[in-house]
């Protein structure tokens, strides 16, 4: 399974980062997901190999525009591409009142049924290949991270254990593998005696704004790969106080050195940090903050970064 | 007066175009007006010289979303940066209710005012060095052209007849040209009486999405520039019928030659037709198909092409 972010600016786009979205591919590289849709994500969408007639669900982790205003303009844009197939938004309370009302005051018609659901009363949500459920952050308004395991990881059939007992090979050996229980001579054979899986639950968790971290304590356990925003680093955050809501990137980064988590994503910076490590405040200054604490895989996500988390649980930069 | 596009696409994004804006500049350089925001204007102006914060007004032609959806992410940036003089905008009915549920609904409180009129209700508006004034056309909802004419040209002192007339040059001639009238030697000179404009006002009419350009015959009149869409060819627009409410470019252009406005300029093309001549349909033949009904100065607009009208009335790109 990929992740592709779309955007990785805090606030406002600038001319190398364009505002929040994050794509989560299936492993078929067709089915995806997006994570927030800030003002321009049809436009990134462009250039990537990604169709408005593929994405399955949205998750929006909470209600500021630079995380949602894109909703509109993609929800127009997938139906003039012709769509039809029903569309699920996950979205705190708020978001499905202003699409409805956005739908009504600009005469927006879909030739498509978005299907809502409140993010508040998420419980286990099954989706494609993942369950996904929600965990509640700390910021200026409700907002929520969204945690993504693998439904079930790809089942192997125990054939040792067959070849042991003498069930030969053959139709039966498909049956069992598919979850089907089979009668051999008289014999009952339960699918579950004889598959096992080869690799734990692949587990992703995909933080909104959020200035405490340790509320992902619980969420992350058997996670892989956190995904979390560090807007500022410490100096900034120190300077501005925490009327802002969000995390440096000390903070995050210790909190999934002390949580165990073997894989961080960093994203959601500040346009204050100029992409040249010859200017100040850098993008540079992020990473080496976080790197001071985090001795897993550490990334600083840019707009158009592929990630590909494998069935082992590695995480690699794919683009 | 400069015209600068940001965005010529209809309905949806493509690589080389976005969807529809267009920022009017004032002679200084500085103050400007945007007509019409689709979703990613505030990206656009991230390449250019234009800031969010010397915008005067916006003008809405129509709550379509790909005339309005980049509105809640420009507000809201200009408010990050900083913005705290108010901002004008004129829209159709709808596009008030839908800014306000948006900043309610999404928590976007701005640190400046908003002030609204409605276009239905604009009369003669005087704004910078203009005058606006707003001219219903037909298409599937409300949508507007704005007409804006130079408020006053640049005043001159008719010299010649100060001197017949026995004024010597000094204090008073500054006087007059301000428009204050004078006493000399007991005799009172009325400062109407001695200026003269000479050249007349500037009209650029900037047309909405529209599929009866005949109905900007009035508003035409003494216009040295027309702008409208073209958003199919003939033959596309006999195929799809009228339902969709827009023009072909040869029915602008005959409108155009027919009004005998001297300049026009196309925008807000079908992503159907290709940049490249060589590919099928391709906006080259939107450029001959019009060019074979008009006889004066035609003009395609791309993303950031950008036009100056002299004080003569005179068109060219200078971008």
């Amino acid at each position: 399974m990929d992740l592709l972010f779309l955007g990785t600016s805090s606030g406002t786009p600038t001319k190398a980062r364009n505002v929040t979205a994050l794509a989560l591919i299936e492993e078929t590289g067709r089915d995806w997901y997006l994570v927030d849709c800030g003002e321009g994500t049809q436009h990134q969408l462009l250039h990537t190999s990604l169709s408005p007639n593929d994405l399955q669900a949205i998750f929006v982790t909470h209600v500021h525009g630079d995380h949602c205003y894109g909703l509109p303009g993609l929800l127009a844009s997938a139906g003039m591409l012709g769509r039809t197939t029903p569309l699920h938004i996950v979205a705190p309370h708020g978001i499905e009142d202003w699409i409805r009302s956005t739908q009504r005051l600009t005469q927006l018609s879909l030739p498509y049924e978005l299907q809502f659901t409140a993010t508040e009363s998420l419980g286990n949500w099954a989706m494609g290949s993942f369950l996904v459920d929600a965990v509640a952050l700390s910021h200026r308004v409700p907002s929520y991270a969204y945690r993504f395991t693998e439904a079930r990881a790809e089942p192997r059939l125990d054939t040792e254990k067959l070849a042991s007992e003498g069930v030969p090979r053959g139709p039966v050996w498909g049956q069992l593998r598919k979850g089907s229980d089979a009668h051999v001579g008289g014999r009952l054979l339960r699918s579950s005696d004889y598959i096992f899986y080869p690799y734990a639950p692949r587990r992703i968790v995909v933080g909104g704004d959020n200035d405490r971290s340790d509320l992902l304590g619980d969420a992350c356990r058997q996670a892989q790969l956190l995904i979390h925003e560090a807007t500022h680093t410490r100096d900034v955050a120190d300077k501005i106080g925490n009327r802002t809501g969000h995390s440096c990137a000390e903070a995050v980064a210790r909190f999934a050195q002390d949580a165990g988590v073997p894989n961080l994503v960093l994203t959601h910076f500040s346009p204050r940090y100029q992409a040249d490590a010859g200017q100040s405040p850098s993008i540079d200054d992020v990473r080496a903050e976080a790197a001071a604490q985090y001795r897993g895989q550490l990334f600083l996500a840019d707009d158009f970064s592929r990630f590909r988390l494998d069935k082992a649980g590695r995480l690699s930069r794919v683009a």
